[in-house]
């Protein structure tokens, strides 16, 4: 929130501080990300690039922003891979070097990471360290009293849910859980796992001692002076024409208008960027306009009707406004927006929510068929929606604006608009009505990420039946969403159904009989009968208590029952009636680490902090990608099969800007006089780099593309069209079943054929028990390391080549690099340093990318 | 010459050819060399940056021009330590690893360095190569007979010319010498030294076959098609209007004029920059004026008068054309031509040659003092000048334009007249009078890049006395310059003297003594009593022997002696009359190398081709400084004291502009905690990296300056201003002598003592031979390694750091780096490569540029 700063000229370069140091940038490519610019230009590598969707959290930085008229710091975790360079302006980035680091000394985040062992391969770990430092400065904001010595005011729960969404494969969590926990004022130390920092059967106030103290340091994140003054003269950036930053309806519909006038400027209007996470952006846009310094969009206002929420607000804050407690609102709307406000707190994550915009999200889903919940549950709480088209504005239903064509590029959400539910008010509600609302959503986890399965809000007026003895739904609202959909929509032939009804069984089974007909994913969409099954189980948890009530149900009864419901929630059932973050119990359920430590081989055997693992947690740990790449590097993106069996006939690029920055174009036909196409090597034989006239596998490398930078080489990757042709091939072999019928079969290698030992067939029919046959199917798996496939090749005197590979086989990779390209063993240094993760994965597929690199 | 081309329009981007490859650049600082180009921007490192003023021709590739009106190419070498990129715009350059690789196959001339062992550092190497290379392309360009198979249409002479300038530190020029003639048609086998292509007694038909063949080949420095159409729709450069390139004296005027109407902008008139290899640039300009698109500028124009050479003419081109055999001239006019071109060849290098303009020397001379030969020999032969300022356009003779105040910036040298001497039609020359003409020159080298210590050109018009008892001098020019000088001047009181009288000896030693009055170095000049002794002797070599001739001299025989005079100029006095280059004899006395083999160890003692020599000569060997930086990396120069003891007040930057690209500036107190200022390390102590409080030498480092290019590093060492103070110290000490005076001594380390064996009073009385007392001193000397000082640094996790040092001592190297940083000694790898030359330079004077660069 916050008022709208005065703006007092054009700047056209981005100026930010990173760990206190000043950036200036004046030129820049607007489409460049903050973790393009840290990775690349400067030191501050600690900032890895994962899945590049927001969706893992090894980018996690903080960001500052100074707000001159209150003299106040924001701080708050952002993906880095997903934030514009130019809407950091005026900001301060915190990195985890920037926490402490080897030459000034480790953070005890650090220092605590490495003694609890919470860093193995170390990728995800400087992220992990940037979620916990953001909610040690959340808990330090709060007016809890002082924490004992070395500790802090975080609580364990925050501790716990201060990670959500910070990916690691190695650990399984709990040392991290642990070293997170470690900070708690209300820390159980017994809790606590393995460590380095203290023996067996110390007094807790030992152990305590024993912890690298923290100290809540405001001079961490201590907010430049430098930037204090960009910020209080705060001029609107406006990057070489690139970047724009209207702070008002009238610029941003001139911007607009210039851009619609001419159909050569491409144009994308920007607030958070993190839809970028899901919907991958292979287009370059001319112009980005920034439109969170709009105060219409920025807007937070509560009244008598309802609280309105500008488009560019970020979820986060609109989370916090929905929670805050105010006597403006009738209790029912209050729990309303609190329920809003809990739902949207299982979006994504806590990094992705303080940058993604609520406006953002409602037009993803109008416009591309996001999967959203803010739609859902603003659908199920019958929010509106303010729509500019032009000089025109109007104001719409949100389910009419989801039903309508997509938005198109002149029209702009300005706000939407959730009512104040208060049936006291409501002269057409019966005095007795009691409203109910839930929420739901199934997704693969429950925190941290995971698009639905499904979600649903429900609302509903209830009364007890004048006769006592059920209870009648007075009017509902049933929406659904994110089940393989265009967009959220409410279930009206069974509200319908519902409105007037008394609820029993019977009545319940014919709602989710008509509910069957109304939640219908779209043909394509994956395990539809468990979404389908879904929206019914959601509909009888909300109802089905309700059924079959007789006696004395009164108005007081409901209104309990609704509290009730709301506390479903929240994953432990406790009957607290104030929601008060601090003492909302712990996610993870107790647990005991017993670990037996034999003395025969003392010391080995002690537990000792890994060598390192602090530098990793600082983010000072070099992984290939953290190798400060020569000058004039080229940068390479594999152009993959998308047939599994087909001939190519040739490849081309689709976009007309691209070639210009492509160096070359490498595929089998590449492959160097006296060299083999050759990829890998394992004990089953080899495999080729590149596929040669066939594809062999969706999947398979094709090509090759070389370019001035890794953006620009997966750029072209991605607009590269590979021609393929299909006559006269065999349908390809897609499961193991066709391959039997067609006789399709590798070489099972001698080495593994078992040794026959004793008569097989005597022993199976002496045997006391029979084999009876079963089939069972196991799915693919992704070996899903954090740290991407990566290696940096060097050239080196008298053709001979160093190369850096993120590899589990440099043995194999050393022997293959040199047959590929036909020189000899000696000629090829491989050297592995930190694999941020592999799991197998690094073993034989970590191969090709070495190869291709030469 | 060739005629000037027609411009089609104005290119805002250089476009040029490296070894084939299309290269354009579209931004560049105009003050870029091309040598920065090729080393930072392209993987041509073959070019080494060694004296970076186009002394030691490290640097030299091939520049080949396209004529597109003669279809032709002309190919000549060049330093592109000098040549401006912006200047080879339309141009092919062919660098050492363009005439082959390891990768596409070596060049001959790469193979035959490796084989007569003609590269040891290697540093020098490419460009050696490059010169040879430049000759045989000339030498293919010759209609001379096939040259035997494996053999070059090249003469030994030419072999041993072609290095000429080309610095080598390590081999004594003699191998080298051995590989260039090994190419020469007129070869003698049996002259070249040791090598590993042939066993001693075999025949030299044999030893011939068992080079590695010669064959021309087109292919090499074949003119791209893209850059032919590039010349043919020529157009003008203009970067970004900074670089222009003026096609008429008009719009010449009007740039100057733009530039003169704004006090802002700083502008310099460029055509081959080759002065800036004396004249070292710390000035930015914003415009560059290329001059050579001038018709006016580059004229070379023949008529009875004489001959006018533009100021843009190169002095290669004025040599070509002061050598023309024309039936235009009197034989008289041809002769003075012909010295004066002879002259000229020993002027610079011919790398220099080929891009130094006339206009550019005679400028220099005049405006800043330079010790011209050009002036001088010009001078001598009578020359003028045409001047233009404005719109107005004056001739002068040169001695008056010498003698004027500097050109001002809006003045332009246009060209300068040698006139045509021909005493046949002079009405006031004796019929029978005979023109003498010559010129002298005494420098530290005859040939390649060496300044004179004085010069001089004489020409006299004399005739027998008509009693036939001595010769006369009717007239005569003496001209002397570059003796300490601020410019050549005629010694007129001597001409006076001289003009009307017989000569004898008594004349020649009042003339003589007159000399000595005229020819009197500024003071400050060095040896200035042996540069008047040099006029001295120039003066009396060139009338001594036609003093106190009395019977019988003839015109006929006086003409004989100009003759025989002129022939006094080549090294080799012979008897023939017409000049042929090819015919000339070789440079080196003849010399047989005897290398006695034993056999005792075979096959230790064969001679064998070092490991890498081929790579040296094809450039592809890595030295330090070809190590390819990382991105972002830094680059440092020291700043050195000027006092040799003196208090150090601060340090600041002369030019405003500086500070922006300074990272930082490091001193003595920028030392790290736990660290010690110590810069090297040796058996004597140690040494501090950085003067502290007090400068302890003149050239003692004082600071360390660092910057985003090692350009910029460079100028900012270059204008940074030492604040000194002298007050209350002792007068520093300068010699032995005041040291043991001021008993001032180091402590000579006691294992340095030698042990007395038996008694030397003694065995000294007793002894044949009494010992006599002498004094003898030794000046300094430099180490002059080809390869500066150099240092690469990258650090690494943990406080490690990788250092490559061109250095000879790095295990003290790495010692030193822990202690100065306080950092243990594993966290330091020091690596040395190659080291192109040490000399003991690089023993303990590389330590603190290692130990600088961290």
């Amino acid at each position: 929130m916050g008022g709208q700063q005065q703006h007092g000229g054009t700047r056209h370069s981005v100026v930010f501080a990173v760990n206190g140091e000043k950036f200036e940038v004046s030129s820049v490519d607007p489409s460049t990300t903050l973790l393009e610019f840290l990775r690349y230009h400067t030191r501050f590598k600690s900032v890895k690039l994962g899945c590049g969707e927001g969706g893992c959290g090894a980018c996690v930085v903080l960001l500052s922003k100074y707000n001159p008229e209150l003299d106040q710091l924001e701080d708050f975790t952002i993906s880095s891979c997903l934030t514009l360079l130019c809407s950091v302006n005026g900001c301060l980035i915190t990195t985890s070097e920037g926490l402490g680091n080897s030459k000034t000394g480790f953070h005890p985040i650090h220092q605590r990471f490495a003694g609890f062992h919470a860093s193995q391969c170390g990728f995800c770990t400087p992220g992990m360290c940037m979620s916990l430092f953001s909610a040690l400065v959340d808990a330090e904001k709060t007016h809890r009293p002082e924490p004992p010595p070395g500790l802090s005011k975080l609580t364990i729960s925050e501790a716990e849910k201060a990670i959500a969404g910070n990916l690691c494969r190695c650990t399984g969590y709990r040392p991290i859980a642990d070293a997170c926990k470690s900070f708690a004022a209300d820390v159980d130390i017994e809790d606590l796992g393995i460590n380095s920092f203290w023996a067996k059967g110390e007094s807790k106030e030992v152990k305590i001692s024993r912890l690298p103290p923290y100290k809540h340091n405001g001079e961490l994140c201590r907010f430049p002076l430098f930037l204090k003054k960009e910020n209080s003269s705060a001029m609107l950036l406006d990057v070489k024409g690139s970047w724009h930053s209207p702070i008002s309806v009238q610029e941003l519909r001139n911007v607009l208008e210039s851009v619609e006038g001419s159909n050569q400027i491409s144009s994308k209007l920007v607030a958070g960027n993190t839809g970028m996470g899901y919907y991958k952006e292979v287009e370059h846009y001319d112009k980005y306009i920034d439109i969170r310094y709009i105060p219409e969009l920025s807007v937070i206002r509560r009244d008598q009707t309802g609280i309105e929420i500008g488009a560019t607000v970020t979820i986060s804050k609109a989370i916090e406004a929905l929670k805050e407690e105010t006597k403006e609102f009738h209790s029912e709307a209050l729990m309303v927006f609190k329920k809003i406000a809990g739902h949207m707190e299982k979006i994504a994550s806590r990094f992705i929510r303080n940058s993604a915009s609520v406006g953002g999200n409602l037009v993803m889903a109008q416009r591309k068929h996001f999967p959203s919940d803010v739609a859902t549950v603003l659908l199920g709480a019958g929010a509106m929606v303010n729509i500019m088209t032009g000089q025109k504005c109007e104001k719409l239903m949100l389910e009419e604006f989801l039903e309508r064509p997509p938005l198109d590029s002149r029209s702009i959400l300005l706000s939407v608009e959730i009512p104040c539910w208060d049936l006291t008010r409501n002269v057409t509600s019966e005095t007795n009505s009691v409203l109910l609302f839930e929420t739901y959503r199934a997704a693969p986890r429950p925190l941290g990420n995971a698009l639905p399965h499904l979600n649903a809000a429900f609302l509903a007026e209830v009364s007890p039946c004048k006769t006592g003895d059920g209870i009648r739904v007075n009017n509902c609202r049933l929406a659904f969403g994110a089940f393989g959909t265009k967009h959220a929509i409410r279930a009206r032939r069974v509200e319908e159904f519902l409105t007037g009804k008394v609820l029993n069984f019977g009545v319940l089974y014919e709602a989710i009989k008509l509910l069957r007909d109304s939640v219908v994913p779209e043909d394509g969409t994956s395990i539809p009968a468990y979404r389908s099954s879904l929206a019914v189980g959601f509909l009888y948890e909300f109802f089905g208590s309700l059924t079959e009530m007789k006696n004395g149900i009164s108005r007081d009864w409901l209104c309990g029952y609704s509290n009730n419901v709301s506390l479903k929630d929240s994953h432990v059932q406790q009957n607290h009636k104030q929601f008060d973050e601090s003492k909302v119990p712990t996610l993870l359920s107790s647990a005991e680490q017993v670990v037996q430590l034999s003395r025969e081989y003392y010391p080995v055997g002690e537990p000792i902090t890994k060598s390192g693992a602090a530098l990793q947690a600082s983010g000072e740990a070099i992984y290939v990608d953290d190798i400060p790449s020569p000058i004039n590097c080229l940068y390479g993106a594999f152009i993959y099969s998308t047939k599994p069996l087909a001939r190519i006939k040739g490849i081309e690029f689709k976009s007309e800007s691209v070639p210009d920055v492509v160096t070359a174009l490498l595929s089998y036909k590449d492959i160097p006089e006296g060299g083999q196409n050759i990829g890998s090597k394992t004990i089953f034989g080899s495999e080729p780099l590149f596929a040669d006239e066939l594809t062999r596998c969706a999947g398979q490398p094709v090509a090759f593309v070389v370019a001035d930078s890794q953006k620009n080489a997966d750029r072209a990757a991605d607009v590269a069209v590979v021609d393929y042709e299909m006559g006269n091939l065999e349908p390809p072999i897609l499961s193991v079943e066709e391959a039997v019928d067609r006789s399709s079969l590798f070489e099972v290698p001698s080495f593994l054929y078992p040794k026959p030992v004793g008569d097989i067939s005597k022993g199976m029919n002496e045997a006391d028990h029979r084999i009876l046959a079963a089939e069972i199917k196991l799915g693919s798996q992704y070996y899903f390391y954090m740290e991407t496939q990566t290696a940096l090749a060097v050239p080196d005197e008298d053709n001979c080549l160093v190369v850096y590979s993120s590899i589990q086989c440099p043995e194999s990779a050393h022997a293959t690099i040199a047959r590929c390209l036909g020189i000899p063993e000696h000629n090829v240094r491989v050297i592995t340093r930190r694999v941020g993760g592999a799991f197998g994965g690094k073993a034989i597929k970590a191969m090709p990318v070495s190869i291709s690199h030469m």
